[in-house]
């Protein structure tokens, strides 16, 4: 029977308690589903093209309403130009930019807030300041109730903006970030509210489906290697989930690598990782220019160094010199304007075929998870290529 | 044969003349092509989610590089919410946000631009200070060619920031902007560069994809009406062309009601239209808060008229007041945040509603053009519903 299960104390908890984390460990808490009897051919032959094409391999059973904006069916495209420019000749780009608001979050938004509709939520919330923070804004105006988005202080005005066209209450919280995480935990719970935060086991659900995507795009046959930007965990997590599922009911052959990226100016999980160490420490002076990934102390970075380990992972770190690089190169060679944080992904693909570790033929998956445009101060690192010209000017400067 | 067509001298021309307008009167050409011999099954039954599942009803045959970033396959969403407040029972969104660049101009940028490489180019170009020019400056990074984008003075900072991220030879204008356009066309017949203008006839043959897949979204039962925001009109003849050619094929029963757009600030077409005149007049003072639909003086304007005249249509226009309200009232509603140019279209729904030209139980639907974070300028006129808390405070603003 579908439960929630702590995978370190193997735990189960009932699926309909409002629990996030393991009431004895605090370690985040994960959705065990029955899985679908259902063959690849007859998900291939599914007309849906959102992520509820995999309905049934969510736990939401019964009577659902599904509150949805298309989310997912992301394209899945080959990069030409800058694969051959790295020395690569299969570099994939997953587009998670073209989610309804412009994120991977909407993924897991969807599931979340339909699931605490079927709780009996009437109100829903998150404590982002970023993209998770659009998407539950959204997600709750398509869904007709209320939300509550916990910002920290000293938002950028162009953030506020977009989260404010949603119309949410907005709480502009002063203290520690981190422990806002687990306050609104305690909180929601007292007032009624669903949190949909990062690792929230059933947005995880959500964000499972690119995993299943990315599959079904390469008729089973997966990829190699999978690079995955990192902040809280939940979506490595969720991605880690997604292969797994497919390669219990045999329909892939292997679980590819994943690598998680994080920014060298807030790596909590990658420092870990080299170290050898269990358990994340938090980072104090948290900076780098890939905001929506800098998480100080993620709530699912012990979960993460454990998958990678124990699946022959790799958390890395890449520095801002090398995400805004990435991230202009993506622009420069595909068209594709993605946030700082998402070319976290790219710049460590650049730096592993650097190192070597990447030899050329081996099949990569990029996760770009958002918009540029999300993130709009970075146009300051742009310079335009730019002339001035009167109409009679054109024909000598068009060359 | 396919060819280029005038449909007002009814002349033919070889399709790969490099002609956009008619030598003879001036009007913007169109492209014939054979249509397919397929049927209505056979349609459904393809795979491919882009706008290349219908590559058969292109004009490219032989060996075509296709230029993509998986673009058209975008959301039909019902709008429950905002349909009910505004007393419609089926109101659709066509979210052509959600295209890879932001906007509908994808689609006839990725036609535009195969086709350019067809024909031997390798420079590319367009006129426009918005959407279009951050397609093309996309499209061409993806083919790895040279883009021009020819922009007037005055280019907000943050658009020219979004271009720029594609690395364009950008060319800041002064003079005419009317003109530019047409001064476009021939400077690019001479310099070798192939102009991917919003009435280029390749361009219209990408974008008439959108009504297909309106059509096959309702299982080729057609909805009443399709609202549609109308710039140079463009894109007006493109949807048009589209619903032709499926009613041409007997696809369809009938060709839905189109409703062209325009902000009451620039509206040279629906005044045209609402005066009788066969053809448009300059509008002089241009002033909307729509900029992405502000075109003076449109160059497919009178062919939109004829259209709209010709097949039961309607050119309306709405203040900057309705358009605001349309467009915080879809993200409020329905978690859909487009730009001021796309809102146009809800605000003539609700217009129409009013006024009882639409009574309630028509299939509508609103063609959403573009995202409204490529006009983020929009934000001063949200007011943030905004509180200032610390951890413990938490408790009691949480309601």
């Amino acid at each position: 029977m579908n439960h929630l299960y702590c995978s370190l104390c193997r735990k189960k908890y009932g699926l309909k308690e409002i629990l996030f984390r393991c009431p004895k460990c605090n370690e985040p808490l994960e959705v065990v589903c029955e899985l679908p009897k259902t063959n690849k051919d007859d998900l291939t032959r599914r007309r849906e093209n959102s992520l509820w094409r995999y309905k049934d391999f969510f736990p939401l059973k019964g009577k659902i309403k599904k509150i949805s904006l298309n989310e997912g069916g992301t394209p899945l495209i080959k990069s030409f130009n800058l694969g051959r420019k790295i020395g690569l000749r299969s570099l994939y780009l997953k587009n998670e930019i073209l989610n309804p608001t412009g994120s991977f979050k909407d993924r897991g938004t969807s599931i979340g807030i339909s699931w605490a509709l079927h709780l009996g939520f009437d109100k829903v919330g998150t404590v982002s300041t970023g993209n998770m923070a659009v998407s539950v804004g959204a997600y709750a105006a398509r869904a007709g109730i209320k939300s509550f988005i916990l910002v920290s202080v000293g938002i950028p005005k162009n953030k506020l903006g977009h989260i404010s066209t949603f119309n949410p209450l907005i709480l502009e919280v002063e203290g520690d970030y981190g422990q806002l995480y687990y306050e609104s935990l305690k909180i929601g719970k007292k007032k009624g509210i669903y949190f949909i935060n990062s690792d929230n086991p059933f947005r995880v659900e959500g964000q499972k489906t690119v995993a299943f995507e990315i599959c079904e795009k390469f008729s089973f046959d997966v990829p190699d290697f999978v690079f995955i930007p990192v902040s809280a965990g939940g979506n490595f997590f969720a991605i880690y989930k997604g292969f797994k599922e497919f390669y219990n009911l045999g329909f892939i052959p292997k679980i590819p690598e994943l690598i998680g990226v994080q920014a060298e100016g807030c790596s909590p999980i990658a420092n870990a990782f080299k170290k050898g160490k269990k358990s994340i420490e938090r980072v104090k002076n948290s900076q780098t220019i890939a905001h929506a990934i800098a998480n100080p102390f993620p709530p699912s970075g012990n979960r993460v160094l454990r998958i990678a380990r124990e699946n022959k992972g790799k958390i890395v770190s890449v520095s801002d010199k090398e995400i805004l690089n990435a991230q202009k190169l993506l622009s420069k060679y595909e068209g594709i304007f993605c946030q700082p944080a998402s070319a976290t992904s790219i710049a460590s693909v650049i730096k592993l075929k650097k190192e070597g570790y990447l030899k050329g033929g081996e099949v990569i998956v990029s996760i770009l998870t958002g918009n540029g445009l999300n993130d709009p101060s970075v146009f300051e690192y742009y310079k335009p290529n730019l002339k001035k010209a009167n109409l009679n000017e054109l024909d000598s400067l068009l060359n």
